[in-house]
């Protein structure tokens, strides 16, 4: 029997298409299927309608190799992937005397007698494996159609998660293909999109030359480009192999750009930082109001370097706050180089830290100007390197500004930082 | 033409098969198809196939009236949207001059040559009609194949849901059919999932019993419990009029607790309150790290109420900053009623504002201890009332006990700010 190297998932339920409903079962079964080397296709979210069922499985398996259906299987006449799959399948439902009796045993444990309508629950496709639920009363079904498989789950994720992990250790194991996919993400700042895509492209070609078993997804976010690569190996071991040259290869591609490759958020690799320096950190927002210090505080033991933050909204609370001259804001106004210095002096002198930040802008939706549009964002950072400043203007609405920003502080502290690393090791 | 009745949601991008990622561009559009009458068959994510992609549109065109497809409009190699359409419709593609202006003008504006890659992003069915896209650089595309529709939109939320509202209100009124549905969200604090349905439940009878054609969906949220109530009905006026009935019941069963019908997150009515009084606030943070501030500084405007907010993340700064004394702090420990109660006085007094907030508390995952376990925190509350402290523990990891302690301080301010406007319009 040929190995299984595709699957395709089906979740049935009208209440999975409404606006408020979103099916996560598929998740946890991609998750499980990669470890076994095969690869989701696509997955499809269909009502409680016989026929749209019955068409959804037979293209399906016309496609993948592995078709998973979950939901539909409870006792109520809108229940049908019972029915459905046998019209695909044009093989017929019999009732499973072992089924019922577990039904049965199941309501008797309650004090309860089995509702005649739950007999439906125990109709099982001619040929099926029956896979127990041990958590709900619907069972599920394997079921082989020449060398294709179809598989009935219930939909309920605490029934679901046991029945598969059974499935995936006693049967999946032995017609997995043998590859297996093991994935990596690489993350970039400081590049659009299209810029990362272009600096990366001559690697793709070199891998395709060398017909690495390489595939690679990228994923914009605000202020982060992420690189997904994944590779076909037959083994954790040589997965993990290849995707660490393929990662390395991506890292030098990208140089000081490229901030993780181990699935880390930016303010936990700047915190990992400040931990090696030994560094403090004491932060001044306007425009960002608080977002810096709370994303640096997200990380457990941030307590070790974040000193105090200030949000220092008002004029007079950045004089106040953090020494800030009132004419300095005068002349050349909150937005500005010279304020995002003073800021980032101020708070760094006041609370006692070795590095102080300090960010002032316009994150809209009202306040720009044709000189500062909404956007404008001044960012110093003050430390053992001195004090660098920058201005830059982000697109999107208020709240994008606000991360983007503080993306860009985070970034401008890492990329800091780093040189003072490496000038330290140079001198050691 | 025959008005557009079913619809099916292709969300594109290999990305989208991953273990980590869901669409949920596909509730959104639901959510606005349904006020138009449309109702969704099925949704449906394949990754960067050109041929399953080609295959899906083909067969959703044969099932549905409109087909809406997601993602791939990027500039990238792995973008194939546009052509695995092209394929399907049998449509060529061409350059749309107006849109390549656009992509030129938007990289202008952040001072860089566009890159030629994304020239692709202006390629655009032959018969086509070009949607702008205000907050991204992929047009969306608006195609009549028959009587049928096909509709490609970006990916990113914040890019297609503005797209598909301007196209809800321009060409999916026109083509809608009967009945409709409209959708208004209670939200309600204070409140478990469980408690808050048994309110609600004698008011679900009492609408069945009255044959009103309603029906109503719960979410959970960290601090809030959401109410979805949809009516059935063949106008916008007549859906107003049931809906706004309806959400009125739903306030009356719960009171104060009910704090939004109009979408709003907590910070919103908080911010109005704040407003509506001619208040202003000033905030002193400790385990929350600043996402107090960043949320109220979430609504545009708030500078007019927000003067400042501290971070005090050491006991040093909780001294220097905000006037704790240290001997409290040594007697009760930093997370302790006295020490919120200080830091919110502290803060207000130095600020020179109307109210003051102080938290403190254990967002773990260590810091735990068997008198305070991690998520206890204590919240004070300084204004016109006096000043008000609370003690509550959080369930959840770092980032929800954050996110729940500023859910908690935000609603105990609402209560007491409507608290002092009742008592205002009393005494008038």
């Amino acid at each position: 029997v040929p190995p299984l190297r595709t699957a395709g998932v089906i979740a049935v339920g009208s209440e999975l298409l409404t606006p408020t409903r979103v099916d996560t079962d598929s998740l946890y079964i991609t998750e499980r299927l990669a470890e076994h080397g095969i690869a989701v296709r696509f997955k499809l979210v269909v009502g409680d309608v016989r026929e749209d069922l019955r068409r959804a499985v037979k293209q399906a398996l016309a496609r993948v190799d592995l078709v998973i259906l979950t939901g539909g299987l409870g006792p109520t006449d809108d229940d049908l992937t019972r029915e459905a799959v046998s019209d695909a399948l044009r093989r017929p439902l019999h009732e499973d005397p072992a089924s019922v009796e577990r039904l049965e045993a199941r309501f008797a444990r309650r004090g309860l007698t089995m509702p005649a309508i739950n007999r439906r629950q125990a109709m099982v496709l001619d040929g099926a494996d029956v896979i127990p639920n041990a958590f709900g009363s619907a069972p599920g079904q394997w079921v082989e159609q020449g060398e294709r498989v179809v598989v009935l789950l219930p939909g309920p994720p605490r029934e679901l998660e046991p029945m598969f992990d059974a499935l995936a250790r006693e049967r999946l194991a032995t017609r997995a293909a043998g590859t297996r996919r093991f994935t990596r993400v690489v993350r970039v700042a400081g590049n659009t999109e299209s810029h990362a895509e272009e600096r990366a492209k001559p690697l793709y070609e070199h891998w395709r030359r060398e017909h690495r078993q390489l595939e690679v997804t990228t994923l914009a976010a605000p202020g982060s480009i992420d690189f997904h690569v994944t590779a076909i190996a037959p083994n954790a071991a040589e997965g993990a192999a290849i995707l660490a040259h393929a990662v390395g290869e991506l890292r030098s591609v990208f140089g000081a750009d490229a901030y993780s490759d181990n699935d880390e958020a930016m303010e936990e690799v700047v915190g990992q930082l400040l931990r090696e320096h030994g560094s403090t950190i004491a932060v001044a927002e306007s425009c960002t109001g608080g977002l810096l210090a709370s994303r640096l505080t997200d990380v457990p033991g941030s307590s070790a370097y974040l000193e105090r933050g200030i949000v220092a909204y008002s004029n007079a609370a950045k004089t106040e706050l953090l020494g800030v001259p009132a004419d300095l804001v005068a002349q050349h106004g909150a937005v500005s180089e010279p304020v995002a210095s003073e800021m980032a002096s101020g708070v760094k002198r006041l609370a006692g830290t070795t590095i102080g930040v300090g960010i002032t802008g316009i994150a809209g939706p009202d306040g720009g100007t044709p000189a500062k549009p909404v956007g404008t964002v001044a960012i110093a950072i003050e430390g053992p390197w001195g004090t660098r400043v920058r201005t830059r203007v982000f697109p999107g609405a208020r709240d994008q500004v606000k991360f983007s920003a503080t993306q860009a502080a985070l970034d401008d502290l890492r990329r800091a930082l780093m040189e003072v690393l490496e000038e330290i090791k140079e001198k050691e």
